[in-house]
């Protein structure tokens, strides 16, 4: 299944000539080398470079990528990919040649903006946590959490693209249409009262296949470039009103955040694990199984959830830790995302998003969501500071942060995606 | 609330230098003027073009818009799009000076590749009509057809952009995951055995908003450049199966198709209607309701279905006529349905798509899809060749029409979205 083994690029021992790479907590080692788009303040056009440290290195000026399109790099055949890895860890290799030319092609990461890593066509979403489907069902349907396609279906939607905004760009409060008050038949209207996020992976379409062309399970790897963080900030209150019979839409499509560094399947290769399916699920349909699928078909990815309110930030507090979780304890790999997405003929291209759904894990404490984490509203967090929340408040910030580490092998991280709440608009209802 | 008021540039007597605009029932006469992409065989570039009768006009070699690029056109800002409408009639115009240049960027409409006409970021799916959502939510829950919230929420979700093929392209059947047979929990993968159309309009976006940015009732026709007809191919069996909880995925997203010419606003401007707005529902809440949505938010454009068969085609016949429909007879106008879209702040970019979903009329026989033909595929059409259809066969060719017709003004046509029905892909279950 994982396309991509091990290799002298993932040495736990080696080191880089930029410093700050080597630090033993970095999330951007030289074993990691994710992609994404910068400018300087004031440029309008995107370059493309890759994060080492706390620097990135434009792949123009370094003479690796003569563009700045990152949907034609993430479009490459494998072996196109294979070399641009291998030269940028050889060039950044502590006693490298190019150390001298390639210095001018640093730039410190917190002096640019960094945006969405690519244009993204289509994004689609899934809901890949068991942990995820069965709390958040229970609330709806305490007699049938879970409904019977789901151990068979990688269920998903469309979602949207257009507003898919990068890590740091603030995101505003939704208004909308909310179920009428108790014994009444004209709904609400105005501003969101149940604000939300979700802690998901965002997988990042390589190659593309052509329409009416399925991708089979042991060729699916082949077309997933990496993953990033995703926070699928969700309007509750407005989705219980408006999702049905079609799905939700205005309460997930006013915002998305993505984190801007892309970490490649390459990458990622020494953090496959086996595919956790509780023994009470029945063995997936057969173009959804396969050995390799079940042995490696997972991702290792640790994943936290962290909130800092506007009290927290003015007593200069980092923020609460929430949650955490693991990639690995998905339901469904990316690979049988993929290839579900397609069995049908439909059509990815370079630089589509498969979200992964919040990725929760077993335990209560684990939910990728406050509609978990306070079971609804019901019960409300108590944070470090004393403070309480049901949903987001104004001014909150949210961090979503993901990293892999085993032993034997250098720490490899995701970076952060990062988002804080601003009021409503304000108007009349 | 409509923002092009008929002009000049509809009086029914104009006529053009162009012979064939000028046949009564011929759906692109001077007072149309659609936009659309075309390209010679072997081309890779798309062209810009306006339909004149069986011809259409380059609008570069016209020297009119020096690029090819239809999303730019889309964003210009209503007193550029007024300029260009103007300049094509009086260029086109019976007695024109212009006719010796521009007779040489004519092109014959049949000798030409029409495309899908701009790049469509990204397409929302509503579902406007209630006779079409009441047919088929008797199907599913007969005690309650419209759910509580349809009286109120233009109902909407997304659908796939990058599977939107031209008219005229072949379709395939897609495979698919469907309910396990009665009694057992294993569900079959095979096939689509319930093949089904939509007849749909396009409404395309025109002037984009910006994140956060809500456009107003009255200001909502502004952002809209045109329509097309829209065919929203659907599984019937992949969609009853997967559709819960977030809605129809693999069912819709391996093909819609769309017609190549876009209708714009401005000739649409003598065909507005009230809104067909039943008695027993409440009336909309104050940010979906006005005087001139009331009085002329509709588009009185008359729709029309056609079936051609493998046998029928063998035989010469053109086909069968399944149903009539009017745009009219929606439960939401186009203006509201983009108000609603970007109530909660969604942004949305010139070419997206929204497709008004099925336009069914109120009759039985004026259902939009064969699922309402049908009753569910339990009433199978007797064609009049005796042929019988509960959903579509391979070889099938589904043929949408759309046409506006009223005393005292010029037919205005939309063309045609044709597509074949190919077998589905061999493989093994």
């Amino acid at each position: 299944m994982s396309t991509y083994l091990p290799d002298a690029t993932h040495a736990a021992a080696a080191r880089s000539w930029v410093a700050s790479a080597n630090a033993p907590a970095c999330d951007f080692p030289l074993q990691n080398l994710p992609y994404g788009r910068w400018r300087r303040p004031g440029d309008s056009d995107w370059r493309l470079g890759a994060a080492i440290g706390d620097q990135l290195l434009d792949l123009a000026e370094a003479g690796l990528v003569p563009h700045g399109d990152m949907n034609r790099l993430m479009a490459w055949p494998l072996s196109e990919r294979r070399r641009l890895r291998q030269a940028l860890f050889e060039g950044l290799h502590e006693g490298s040649p190019r150390q001298a030319d390639w210095a001018a092609a640093l730039h410190p990461q917190a002096s640019v903006e960094l945006g969405v890593p690519c244009e993204i066509g289509d994004y689609t979403d899934f809901y890949a946590s068991i942990h995820h489907a069965t709390t958040v069902g229970r609330q709806f349907r305490p007699e049938q959490p879970l409904l019977p396609n789901y151990s068979w279906v990688p269920v998903g939607y469309h979602g949207r693209a257009s507003s898919i905004v990068a890590s740091g760009q603030p995101v505003r409060r939704p208004w909308g249409q909310t179920r009428p008050p108790e014994g009444g038949t004209r709904p609400r209207f105005g501003p969101c009262r149940r604000l939300d996020y979700e802690l998901e992976l965002g997988l990042f379409v390589g190659a593309p296949n052509a329409l009416g062309e399925p991708v089979a399970l042991g060729e699916a790897e082949a077309h997933l470039f990496g993953v990033a963080l995703f926070n699928d900030w969700s309007a509750r209150d407005l989705q219980a009103w408006e999702y049905q019979p079609l799905g939700p839409f205005l309460a997930k499509n006013f915002a998305s955040s993505v984190s801007p560094w892309v970490v490649t399947m390459e990458a990622l290769a020494p953090f496959r694990a086996p595919l956790q399916r509780p023994d009470t699920q029945p063995a997936p349909l057969p173009y959804l199984d396969s050995e390799d699928n079940q042995q490696q078909g997972a991702l290792d990815i640790q994943l936290e959830v962290w909130l800092q309110t506007p009290a927290m930030r003015a007593a200069g507090h980092a923020g609460d830790r929430l949650s955490t979780s693991r990639a690995a304890d998905a339901f469904w790999t990316p690979a049988q995302l993929l290839t579900h997405h397609t069995v049908n003929g439909c059509n990815l291209r370079s630089g589509d998003l498969l979200g992964t759904g919040t990725l929760s894990g077993p335990a209560p404490e684990q939910g990728g969501s406050l509609l978990e984490l306070s079971a609804g509203g019901q019960q409300p967090l108590r944070l470090s500071n004393g403070e309480q929340r049901s949903f987001l408040e104004d001014g909150d910030t949210v961090v979503l942060r993901g990293f892999c580490e085993r032993p034997g092998w250098r720490r490899i991280g995701l970076g952060e995606c990062r988002g804080t709440v601003l009021p409503a608009r304000t108007g009349s209802e």
